[in-house]
């Protein structure tokens, strides 16, 4: 049996998250999980977002089903989810994007970048370091090649015109290209942000660095209608943390009115990762066909609740 | 007599550039022209895109006029327009964004940030430094609050989550917005780039760190309809350069299909900044009322040429 580390965090994560268990329960999913509170809410409360020990015992689950931990700018709050991804290795951050606009999918570097945690801070001048290695950018274009292999093509993204550091990122994916034997081509962020608006077609696999693909797949979920439709898996070798890209949304927390299609889509993603496929594509379908007989969130336009659409997933899984 | 320096540059700089000229003089603008043969065509030729010289006799006009130039992704090539901008002090970049859709200023530090230059490279690992100052980001903040103060409010666009150097750029533009008493809130660079797509009507006035603003600007062309409408100014104490913000666009260079709206509008930006506000209007106006008739280049779906949508346009003034 599978063991899950379950994060319901803050905002409307923990709303989230229960749709996407109701829903992984309706599939004949059967895990163990975990609960750990930890995120924003518990620093507040104890002054500890997450600890070793939540670390270590994350390590002994096989992986995370991740609802949404507010990071708030504060100089003394470091990102829960971030240490997460490093700690786990979670090197490759797989953000599907999927509408009748655009069919991408984002592969986002998740652990280096301007994510370096190299910082020199001072009150007249702050420095950031964006560190690009050979072997970080090798292992996210292996990823991107296997993933494009069995699609269309690879774009590269890269202000490599502007960052010099990018000219390793983007040669190094390159190379792995020609290995993989895939159609490729590469573009700078800049025109990619651009395209993405004009003409999102152009693209079917992107790969990029952190913060690039922090900032484009934002926009593609604006493309694709609401970030709260919007899934991610977060992968390393040897762990994985599924995610909806949305945050923790506190101006509807509460309200239960989230839409859950993110988090839903998330645990289909965690369900692939260990190889249920037919339980992942019964999820998928069923969500599909719930939005396209226009059962709808707030966030589309629609008036239903959280959980009167997760009860329209579930019955649509029951009559399949 | 205003004396301008005049950089066609490569690709459809000329094209677009040679359009620009047609209407100033229409307008009845009678300055100094200067020309600069600066640019990648010039590179390729005698190994020197730009030379000390080149600024020096720059730094003897009151300001540029800029076509496009190509930035290859080259190791050894240093980006002309990127040495311009900080060789002149050419701080505030603002970019009118406007259409039916979108009505946004974004004011875009033009002179540090991840553009710093700091880079550390190697075959296996490569850095590039983000520097953000409080000067810089106390002067950048001015230009923004200035014209927020004319316009309705500003949003301060930052990562400050996750980069601490943006809690340094965040805190200093929220002091100068509190000393303005201006409008303002801000906003991750993510969520900025979602809602960007989904309801740009809740911008007005962005100001943002130099690679944010290159990528949010590009996402805000592709808003507005083509890259080809859009023009900036690089502001500086002394001197300032005005530019469309598409590039040399080699796919369609020498076709004569270019559209010239964003050069021409950069000129209309030129007259502002002399302060001949009526003949800057004219020319805005005509090409309003040009595009409202249909007439287009084929990046908008239309069938002109550039000389005839620039004949169009000059047609429009001369009806005025
Ligand atoms: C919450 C934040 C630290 C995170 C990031 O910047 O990676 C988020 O925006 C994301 O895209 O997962
Ligand atoms: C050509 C390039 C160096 C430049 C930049 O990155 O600033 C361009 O993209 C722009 O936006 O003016």
């Amino acid at each position: 049996m599978k063991k899950i580390a379950l994060v319901p965090g803050d905002g409307i994560g923990p709303e989230v998250i229960s749709s996407a268990l109701r829903v992984l329960n309706a599939a004949g999913f059967d895990g163990e999980l975990v609960e750990f509170d930890i995120g924003y809410g518990r620093w507040r409360r104890d002054g500890k977002a997450i600890t070793d020990d939540d670390i270590e015992r994350m390590k002994d689950c096989d992986c995370i089903l991740f609802g949404a931990i507010t990071t708030p700018p504060d100089p003394g709050y470091r990102s829960v989810l971030i240490r997460i991804r490093k700690e786990l290795d979670l090197y490759a951050n797989i953000r599907p994007l999927r509408s009748s606009r655009i069919d991408v999918i984002i592969v986002r570097e998740n652990t280096e970048g301007l994510y370096s945690g190299l910082e020199m801070l001072g009150d007249e001048e702050a420095r950031t370091v964006r560190v690009i290695t050979r072997k970080g950018s090798q292992r996210i274009a292996e990823v991107a090649c296997r993933i494009a292999s069995e699609r269309k093509h690879l774009t590269i993204i890269h202000k490599a015109n502007v960052l010099k550091s990018d000219v390793l990122f983007l040669k190094t994916c390159r190379e792995v290209a020609e290995r993989y034997g895939i159609r490729y081509d590469d573009m700078l962020v800049d025109a990619a942000a651009y395209n993405m608006v004009i003409r999102p077609e152009m693209f079917d696999v992107m790969v990029t660095t952190n913060l690039f693909g922090d900032i484009l797949s934002d926009e593609g979920a604006g493309i694709v209608g609401s970030l709260g439709l919007c899934a991610s898996a977060n992968l390393g070798d040897r762990w994985a943390l599924f995610e909806p890209i949305h945050g923790s949304a506190p101006d509807i927390a509460g309200n239960g009115i989230a839409n859950p299609v993110g988090a839903i889509r998330s645990a289909a993603m965690m369900l692939e990762w260990f190889g249920e496929m037919e339980r992942a594509q019964s999820i998928h379908q069923a969500v599909d066909r719930t939005l396209s007989k226009g059962v709808k969130t707030p966030d589309l336009g629609g008036l239903c609740t959280t959980s009167e659409f997760t009860d329209a997933v579930i019955d649509e899984m029951r009559r399949a």
